[in-house]
């Protein structure tokens, strides 16, 4: 019989280390991929719900005071009470007891409401808490939703400030899902970014984790699925194919601030949280 | 000058009749139809978002005892618990001062958390009320559901019931604007409803509602926007396009589903909606 060769050695070795070292094993290349391509529909979804109200300005001004009110910041905008009081609702039904889930706002509320489960743990623990939600917030409040709402006021703020929610969720599930990448990254490729991790190379990571050619891919993708879903669906009409010579204006949600959402927010944002996992990955 | 005819003169007193009675003059078939018609996005957005998820079978399990709680009905399940808290919540936040949102359980948490806002009454106030949430309901987690979700537990409880709850926010929006609809159509021929309301003539009133032909163009559209929303959206591939032949088990939500919630229960739910609205348009 042949003495095992080097390279079996190291495919052995390293895979013993995945076993002892990786918090779960069923985390794998196609189930990220899949899982990011989903939430491309729902994020779409999401964005073409938000564009069916006005932008409803009156729900984000701050330093507003309505109404009587125990124990509010006075400079709590209406959106933002609106998201505290709702995530405090699922924090008490278990939303974050996955740890696919982060809040914006972390409340004391106890855990009692939800029948008890036994989720996997997949990430590493100490890098397990990164997230990005206060830069998400930043940029969906101040540069994403002018460019998705029509002017106007029609006093709907609750469905409103729910839709927001609802967009809020599915970017920050989105975008925090950089760990999962993080982690099948490294585990698939353990020697080069542990040596990349203890040295601290922020700009070799980066590197490392960038393909141009397929967030290209991406962003094309979520341009057409802007085309596809936000179209008008007629029995009769033709249906849009993503084709780009159709006027933006003809969609719920105009296509290129959907390319520019991913160019400029969601793949910068989750390449961020890939480097910080990865910085965490060792501790 | 010519004597006004019978016609201008019945027009014109039907005219003024219709200013002194109407609560609100915004409404017509225009602004009706092109609500109904959006109103079928936000369906079947919401139901593709619910497929994202197994049943999830212990959140709807009745009985369940979780947890310590205080005050709660131990008979209540998970999901219901979870509507409850959300509703109070988005109550408090106003949704429900507008006439077109009508929560699923009545609370009375004090309105203290949005701006003000003056809504226009576009409803005859004896039938504003008039509502079939019960009924949507029952069917929503008895029947519908069952068909969406695949079989499976991933624990993500509260995830699920608020997708749950977006389903049913827009199913009762949608079912119960058949007070709008019920609203303009007895404006357009008051005469008519009149005598049928006050001879309280429910068959009349349900044959003077109901076009065939237009159920059916609503019943194909939004099979076919489940194929189109529906449908796995890729860069190179061909675009679904609302072509029947393709297999139904391609799509995220089967298309046969989408068309026998319109068919079973939103048509005729909404026309119950309207024929109760109309016996109560004369109080």
């Amino acid at each position: 019989m042949a003495e095992p060769s080097l390279h079996t050695y190291l495919f052995f070795s390293i895979a013993i280390t995945m076993l002892l070292v990786s918090p779960c094993l069923g985390l794998g290349l196609d189930t990220v991929r899949e899982f990011l391509t989903r939430e491309e529909d729902t994020i779409v979804f999401s964005l073409i719900e938000r564009a069916k109200h006005p932008l409803n300005l009156p729900a984000y001004q701050d330093h507003a005071c309505f109404g009587p009110s125990s124990g509010r910041r006075r400079n709590d905008s209406f959106a933002e009470l609106f998201v505290r009081e709702s995530e405090e609702i699922q924090a008490k039904a278990g939303r974050y007891q996955s740890q696919g889930e982060i809040p914006f706002f972390h409340s004391r509320v106890p855990f009692t409401l939800a029948p008890p489960y036994n989720f996997t743990i997949d990430l590493y623990p100490a890098a397990a808490s990164v997230n990005v939600n206060d830069a998400i917030w930043g940029f969906y409040f101040n540069e994403l939703l002018p460019l998705l709402a029509k002017n106007g006021d029609d006093g709907n703020y609750a469905v409103t400030a729910a839709s927001d929610l609802a967009c809020l969720q599915a970017l920050s599930r989105r975008i925090n899902y950089g760990r999962y990448v993080a982690e099948v990254k490294f585990r698939g490729d353990q020697q080069r970014y542990t040596a990349l991790i203890s040295s601290k190379d922020k700009d070799a990571l980066m590197t490392l984790l960038t393909s141009e050619t397929q967030e290209d891919v991406v962003k094309r993708r979520v341009e057409k699925k802007a085309m596809v879903f936000g179209q008008d669906v007629t029995l009769d009409g033709p249906t849009e194919t993503g084709d780009k010579n159709t006027s933006q204006s003809s969609f719920k949600v105009s296509p290129s601030v959907v390319y520019k959402l991913y160019d400029q927010w969601v793949i910068p944002l989750t390449k961020n949280v890939e480097v910080e996992y990865l910085l965490h990955r060792l501790d």
